[in-house]
């Protein structure tokens, strides 16, 4: 039995804390409010993000940063991503051991063009770091908290941590691989919300399960270009924390990134969706960051620039696509563009 | 412009006659039945395997076996995987030259293991045969004469030859790539029926997304592990042959495989589905094979033992969820099992 803090209420925070409260470890959830604090420990809910779900009635919550990290020294980091270097800062606060940090985050920092295991190696101080491990995978915390059959990915580069966050998590219902390979596990993680955008709007225009398919594989394509290219192993992209989550992601009816592009295809303007959405949508300044990072790294990246082009230069869906389709003909893999 | 004959008027080799009609080229389409090609002809439709759609005039049929040969020399071959040898015997009949042959069947024989192109091969007198090229991907045909967007892998030994197929079938919605990975492209067309059928089950007991996901990604994994130990390319597998065409398999409405599995994972009985179907599960025999290659070339394919122990020796579908999950833990590269 271990004592975990995670930080972060939300839908997926609060479903990995339910899976460590049921394989016994004293589990605490840290969240910045209060009154949700209250409902998880008084009524056992936390129905804004898993409004069917009773929580153990062993989880227990707080809003109280320093209660939260020194009731653990393993940390599951499950906050927004816009938020992290926020939090870590408050953790830094009150941290006097070295502690596991394990995130569960999908992104890159527009501009710094930063995964989010190199945002959190620059918010924590390395000796009280004794590793950084990242969770990835598909994983709808819905169907977690269901107990329905969910695999994913724990890497780290010390292989031991990885092991340690799978002996934590991992029971009949959750199933923890692991891997070495953080590169490949974050940016398969966070790209996959590009091509989940460029999902939806092929599903908005009417499109069928043909063009997705094809989206998909040559969307995953084009992201292990890139990520072969940052220092990432070819075949974790075809794992679960590339492959696997992108598939979820884009065929799924909880996608947000999916739904923003559905309208998207529809013929909306974005500012209309995002209004629409009232959320983040976090594929959007994701395709922004792989375009730059398309540029950084020289690689071809033709759905993610035609996404860019729909996003933020007005191009119209329609003819994205069809451009796409008459470009040059290709060998599959000599030439992988 | 080109004369080609499609051998097989069922929906696939028509949607691919209606492509290359469209593209110009003066195609013929040969079925054994006289009324159907009657139909063809004379009402321009093909109701039975396309119901909503009307084919150009300018696409003519025969039943005629020595007209179908004597029209062309390419031949696309659009028959049932049962029926190949039998129609390669006939078009032997009146071969007097060399021709190029394009495959579009998914299945490996069980027993003798034999891919298609292998009984091509093994059909056709080497003298007659110029190449043998495969054409695999996500392509329903049902979208395909929607011009919906489409994608799909041509694929010979010959690069020359996969070429020429994709000038021949390339155009505004029907994307072609090629590729010189035959193996690899016809193990992953055959093997995705297995892990359709299995996807089925997970959906037929309820399960989610994140199931399915990871059924498609380990099953892509142990796809791969047996087509590389036969020879096929790595990368071939998460391409438009592999990937693509599992994907649409797995998740889409048409798939027959995918809708057997249901049934299964619903509680029927294999002969009871069997039944109700009125036609062939490519997939039931398709995991025969695979669970024989799987033997024949030592590799570990858990999801395919399970799947037969479901199929052919009364194992109840949860309970080979339920062990799939519970195996010992993994690495996700080092040791794909």
């Amino acid at each position: 039995m271990e004592h975990v803090t995670v930080f972060g209420a939300g839908s997926w925070g609060t479903a990995l804390a339910i899976v460590l409260a049921e394989n016994g470890h004293n589990t605490l959830l840290w969240t910045h409010r209060q009154d949700q604090a209250n409902e998880i420990n008084d009524q056992h809910t936390n129905k804004k993000y898993l409004p069917e779900t009773n929580l153990p009635e062993l989880l227990t919550a707080t809003s109280d940063m320093k209660q939260a990290v020194n009731h653990a020294s393993i940390y599951v980091m499950a906050v927004p991503t816009k938020a992290i270097r926020e939090v870590c800062g408050n953790v830094v606060n009150h941290l006097s051991e070295k502690a596991l940090f394990i995130h569960v985050s999908k992104g890159i920092e527009p501009d710094s063009l930063l995964r989010i295991s190199e945002i959190l190696e620059q918010s924590l101080p390395s000796d009280l770091v004794q590793d950084i491990v990242v969770l990835s995978g598909p994983s709808h915390a819905e169907e977690v908290v269901l107990h329905h059959p969910t695999t994913i990915t724990a890497a780290c580069k010390n292989i031991k941590s990885a092991e340690k966050t799978q002996d934590l998590f991992m029971n009949g219902y959750f199933r923890v691989y692991t891997n070495t390979d953080v590169i490949g596990v974050e940016i398969g993680g966070a790209l996959k919300n590009v091509i989940a955008l460029a999902a939806g709007i092929s599903d908005g225009l009417g499109y069928g399960d043909n063009a997705k398919a094809a989206l998909i594989t040559r969307g995953l394509a084009e992201i292990s270009r890139v990520g072969v290219k940052m220092g990432g192993n070819p075949f974790t992209f075809s794992g679960l924390s590339g492959m696997g989550d992108l598939i979820v992601t884009c065929t799924s009816v909880h996608s947000r990134n999916w739904r923003a592009g559905n309208m998207l295809g529809k013929g909306m303007k974005l500012h209309e969706v995002l209004e629409k959405m009232g959320m983040v949508v976090e594929g959007v300044r994701t395709t922004k960051a792989a375009y730059q990072l398309s540029t950084k790294y020289e690689v071809p990246m033709p759905l993610t620039a035609a996404l860019y082009d729909v996003l933020f230069n007005e191009k119209v869906p329609k003819d994205a696509v069809d451009e796409l389709m008459i470009r040059m003909k290709k060998r599959e893999i000599d030439n992988l563009i």
